[in-house]
């Protein structure tokens, strides 16, 4: 079974963004009144995903994504809390029904309901809801809700716990994702993405979180960042510091996926990280949408460079498909019941 | 000949931090007086770099460090602009009588007095007087004064063009580089550089920086950020964008140095990126000062990582000398008087 651990709904129907465009333009006006819920058909979810995120699955072979709501798009950073929450519980539920319609295809993980300022325990009761009543497996975590200006704490700090002890609690595992930026220095896919990445892992070689939470499970995506290029550097900071090594500081709590677009990336990310610690991820149809012209394939395709490599049975096993179940406890249920 | 193209003084005699210490006092008291510059020996500088820099330019074998101030300690977050000039100022002179006592192994690259809010244009007068007065031959460009709060605008904005229109005209090159971090979820060495880095390269894909300024020289430090390992994702988004090509919008105007502490990560960099646009570089005595117990030898020897690999004449005189000489129009003189 091949997983990919990180999947976007970046085709959802035009009736979601309808719903966002009245959030914004209630914001504009200074109001907040209730907005309607999206009416999207099932035939419209289907339509979707048959030419897009299914399509890539048969085509490139995989078998079930693990998939949540776009994430530029959760810009916890717009409006307050009110509206934070009515816009991830309607891309939540939007989820909940991709999921309920292809069980076999799609696995579901939240959107958290931050909004800069406002304690992140605020997010745990849509994480119950999204957990115990929709089926989902894990959440997204915004590690700076406030789009670019990183105003929150780091992820080490107290300030989290309240919701980590939810995410432990429920077995939900938290990918750290940030979403749009506002800062015009930081392009959101291109700068804001990877250096969240870079940022969280440096903030776990400095803090003590997983000696508090020894069973949360943190995925950072886009292969680590700039971490696995800067491996040495990673290694030797932590040496000087006197923090663990970095295998054993990931060991149980930190995962990387494989979303980087070239197979040069993703040999060096198999040769320096702990090959337990990373999971097959794609973020199909997400970032990089176009077709690399040197291989004809598309970019986002990372199975192929997986595939050409000399992984060994056992290997290819854990990246595809043993290492995701490990780090999402609640995995193996919704896999067996279908 | 071999060009270690980034180097700071990280080794300076006390005096330098007790004089940064009185500034730092003032502005506590709310006062902004005269403080006296620091007094500081030829002895007291050659001690400073016997055992560290000039040590391992015997051992490592290399032969020049282009050599600027103390990165983190430019902190141009701290103070006014009338602080960050003095405190300048104090950094570039040193920097030049390092060069006057050892001309064949350091040339001069100065701090600018940068300082949030202010124009980049005030930094021009500092910048002259080092090239001009002092002999050296680029700046170290930090693309947030604040400090991990990125409150500038881009470095493809206007807001920059004066600055730029004076290194053109100088011939001196721009390392951007930042400072400390005064928001503590960005580490300054394990988040804010690599940030900056990865950030600078992707400005550089979404403007046109480099119409309105063909002969402006960027070296993107630590070797090109997070940029390398996800090569595919940035020549991805650029297709996307419509924007040129990665090696195109580089060409004679972007450059990456060999700052990455591990083997793999330096194959990486050489595999992917235009043999023209790297120049060796190490940063000792600096973020990684270790030695790695897997190899026995300094993280930041990157020289060993290039030695270790069959790379051919030609490429080997661009990595260690060539492209420093084409990247620094006045280095060559420097050079050639010693």
């Amino acid at each position: 079974m091949i997983i990919d651990c990180h999947g976007h709904y970046t085709t959802a129907p035009k009736a979601l963004q309808a719903f966002r465009d009245a959030q914004l333009a209630q914001i504009k006006e200074g109001k907040n009144n209730h907005i309607a819920h999206p009416v999207i058909s099932d035939d419209e979810i289907r339509e979707s995903l048959e030419g897009a995120q299914l399509k890539f699955q048969r085509e490139r072979g995989t078998d079930v994504t693990i998939f949540s709501p776009r994430a530029s798009a959760m810009a916890h950073h717009i409006g307050d809390e009110s509206v934070s929450l009515a816009w991830s519980e309607v891309c939540n539920d939007l989820i909940a029904r991709v999921c309920g319609l292809y069980p076999k295809n799609f696995v579901g993980v939240c959107q958290l309901p931050q909004s800069p300022g406002v304690p992140p325990s605020h997010s745990a009761r849509e994480l119950e809801r999204c957990v115990n009543d929709l089926g989902f497996i894990g959440c997204n975590l915004n590690p700076d809700p406030s789009g670019g200006n990183w105003t929150s704490p780091p992820l080490t700090d107290r300030h989290w716990y309240p919701l980590y002890e939810k995410m432990v609690e429920l077995e939900a595992p938290g990918m750290v994702h940030v979403s749009a930026s506002c800062n015009p220095n930081f392009h959101a896919t291109g700068a804001h993405y990877i250096n969240a990445d870079t940022t969280a892992f440096m903030q776990f070689i400095q803090g003590d979180l997983f000696k508090d939470f020894p069973t949360l499970k943190l995925v950072i995506p886009h292969g680590g960042g700039a971490v696995p290029f800067h491996w040495g550097r990673y290694r030797g900071l932590a040496q000087d510091m006197k923090r663990p090594l970095l295998e054993d500081m990931m060991k149980n709590n930190v995962f990387f996926d494989t979303c980087v677009y070239h197979r040069p990336g993703i040999e060096l990310l198999l040769k320096v990280a702990p090959i337990d610690n990373i999971l097959f991820g794609s973020e199909m149809v997400g970032a990089v949408r176009g077709i690399d012209p040197n291989t004809g394939h598309y970019y986002d395709d990372t199975k192929r460079y997986l595939d050409a490599l000399d992984l060994g049975a056992e290997t290819r096993a854990k990246l595809f498909e043993g290492n995701a179940r490990r780090t999402y406890p609640r995995l193996a249920a919704k896999l067996k019941a279908h």
